[in-house]
């Protein structure tokens, strides 16, 4: 049953040698791509890599993660008004989408699909693993796979055969992301018994360890995701959506 | 076979009087919160709007668009850093997360969720529409929902029990969005091709002809979705990151 699939999620980062082929690719993206879509304007574009020169390039933009030259698949989703802009300039319509809204639609549809194609994936037996360092190394992608202006990659899927039998990491208890009606604040005991079990698995717990801190919040704050990072890419992405021709207003 | 399930998606925006129940709503939820996220943080919220009063005060946020208050169940899908930034200090943990990157990694993680709630929803019969207006009146929507600094509604979904059987729309084939290797131009012959299908259904003629437009490209850039709207909904959008604090850098 679907719902089951969902519930048992998991990131796969290991892959066989075997090929995904070419009708399986055609079949998950074809049923990626019904996913709805802001006024069926369909504003994304999926840039298929499988080639081993094509991962090889791609890898330095994800920090030499070694999914991105494991996998036989790479996808990049990519926001994409370029091919709408250009079928209204061939009907006499004058588009209005190199601003900031219109990326944020783009981005929207884009993500969507990601997520059909990795249920789409998931069903036939795939494993994907999402790489978020997409937003980080954007300019580079941009140059890599031949981007033009009104095209910003969003995210990237690793796909592949799973070859590990991963444990489930945790999710927060629903009633942590659940609001009824309106938001609720978070007082510092109800955010202790949301995180408690976090906190407490094993595999956090010599996270924690393991990086010389005290607590797991500090794993994040200093280690993973770092404010000094964070603004540098930033920028960097304010930048590229310049570039690409979202920012004119 | 859940492969055939996203290829029959279809919007469904008239639904049956009958509730959605508690127990159908977590269920939905807790497998929709199973989809990947960045570092596993979890940065998203979701509102769940059900009483009457609730649905018809986000109704303007929506133009009115009938959806909202006939649907018994309304989800706002938010871009969530406030309770992680609330953990990190508690947990002696300076949070770096005030920045544009952040505010689009939550984003990806907050339409992640969205997709796969859509997906779970749809397994076991419920029809959704997604509503694009979240992003343009954003700032009404953060003062009905009291979202405090740190979060931003990203999209909104209607969910009910489906109250009409309508034709699926079309999509563009598989090749106008799918790239090998690298982005492919896209020449005026290709788009016409490409293009061909949609333009010659019945449904968006009659769409070109009842609004007196000579293409349907023109439909979109001169009705639906206006250069004027979008340049000043990107202005309230970028004033809505500020205030919600995704620009300190």
């Amino acid at each position: 049953m679907m719902i089951e699939q969902l519930l048992g999620h998991r990131t796969i980062r290991k892959y066989k040698g075997d090929k995904v082929t070419e009708a399986l690719i055609n079949q998950i993206l074809e049923a990626g791509c019904r996913a709805s879509t802001t006024g069926n304007m369909q504003l994304y574009s999926i840039i298929v890599t499988r080639s081993t020169e094509g991962k090889k390039a791609l890898a330095p933009c994800h920090f030499n993660q070694p999914m991105i030259t494991e996998a036989p698949l790479v996808l990049t989703f990519c926001a994409d008004f370029n091919r709408f802009n250009l079928w209204c300039k061939l009907n006499h319509a004058e588009p209005g989408y190199d601003n900031f809204l219109s990326f944020m639609t783009a981005a929207i549809d884009t993500l969507l699909v990601a997520q059909n194609v990795t249920v789409a994936a998931e069903s036939l037996g795939l494993g994907v693993c999402y790489l978020g360092t997409t937003t980080y190394l954007a300019s580079e992608i941009i140059d890599i796979l031949k981007l033009p202006v009104g095209v910003v990659p969003i995210t990237t899927l690793t796909v592949g055969w799973p070859d590990e039998d991963p444990e489930q990491i945790d999710r927060l208890p629903l009633s942590a992301v659940i609001h009824n009606e309106s938001y609720k604040g978070y007082s510092v005991e109800t955010l202790d018994i949301l995180y408690s079990e976090k906190e407490g698995r094993q595999d956090n717990r010599k996270f924690v360890a393991e990086n010389n801190k005290e607590t797991l919040a500090q794993v994040f704050t200093d280690i993973r995701y770092k404010k000094t990072d964070n603004i540098a890419f930033s920028r960097m992405l304010l930048d590229v959506l310049t570039k690409q021709g979202f920012m004119n207003h």
